[in-house]
């Protein structure tokens, strides 16, 4: 211990559960937090707190939720007749905020992984299917990653969806191959979101 | 709001406290330890709440501790004759660190600058000239940062031991000038550290 307080070496051990947050910058935001900012840090122990125990999953969508119905889910001002499905809320977000998609979402929580354990059932793809029969989703717009795995999971998704009577999109070639949504830029992604292609 | 969550919102909006994370690496934050690392989360959240509530300042150090006298100074192993003086606990820290330093800390918290309000009594002078007098300290290594102001603050801490009749010592040469002791390599501070003079 470097410092005559345990408890400043244990929340400096703790802070690096924070992805990319190394034993150099844990030591710099704990006394930073403790010089400059205790309000601050005060807040985010408490956030963190109730976003751990109170945050779950929606029960239409999947995406993260401290209620049973998501905010998104609940909002009857978005278009119920478009479906956007994602592999996690970190897609689920990116899509929100570079595309200005005013429809709804579907969160897999995951991508098919046969040697993961992750098959359709782990993907909520009973939960997808039962929600196109309802007969409002008029397109599914399919935003998994344009990884293997990914498009595994988007030629499924497309079954699913001709299964049921629905069209079912894919974003725009403009996805770099074997890149990730949540890292690529807010242009490129709002322009394959809008150049998106019926799959066949 | 990206999500269907307003506490998920409300913890990227805190986690923003942290040095160094902007928006897109709070996002990051989030969705990481909600979806990977909840055990993780909720440690964090407890020891940042612990450290907030429960760290103040040592009474004979003003290090940061959660006793009334911090296990540094409570360390009867240490040698009493040396007392090393930094400007702040991420010095002292960086001190303990690199140099193998087995003596005492006085930790200023701030350095010498009037315009800031910052004068002899802010940083503790008058309860460093007592411990001086006590007569256990034989060597007083000042290691304040080689600014303007840490400079001026060591010539006051050499007047401060000349008055005690105690040695006071500088870091050596080695120390980039206009630098900050947290950000030197451990090497170098060790160097510079072995290497301190005496203050004229
Ligand atoms: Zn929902
Ligand atoms: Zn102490």
């Amino acid at each position: 211990m470097s410092t005559g307080s345990a408890l400043l070496a244990e929340l400096i051990e703790a802070l690096r559960c924070l992805p990319g947050v190394g034993a150099k910058s844990a030591q710099r935001m704990a006394f930073h937090v403790l010089e400059r900012d205790r309000a601050g840090a005060r807040r985010l122990a408490e956030r963190l707190g109730a976003a751990v125990e109170r945050i779950g999953n929606c029960r239409r969508c999947r995406g993260f939720s401290e209620t049973e119905i998501c905010s998104l889910c609940a909002n009857s001002g978005r278009d119920a007749s478009l479906l956007c499905v994602v592999e996690s809320p970190v897609d689920q977000a990116a899509v929100e905020v570079a595309t200005g998609f005013r429809g709804h979402y579907f969160v897999l929580l995951g991508r098919l992984s046969p040697l993961d354990g992750l098959g359709p059932r782990e993907l909520g793809l009973d939960l997808l299917a039962e929600r196109l029969r309802e007969g409002e989703v008029k397109e599914l717009i399919v935003a998994t990653n344009p990884t293997v795995e990914g498009e595994a999971t988007a030629h499924l998704l497309s079954q699913l969806a001709r299964e049921a009577g629905v069209r079912a999109t894919r974003l725009a070639h403009g996805v770099p191959l074997g890149g990730e949504l949540e890292f690529i830029d807010r242009g490129t992604l709002a322009h394959a979101f809008g150049s998106r292609q019926t799959l066949t």
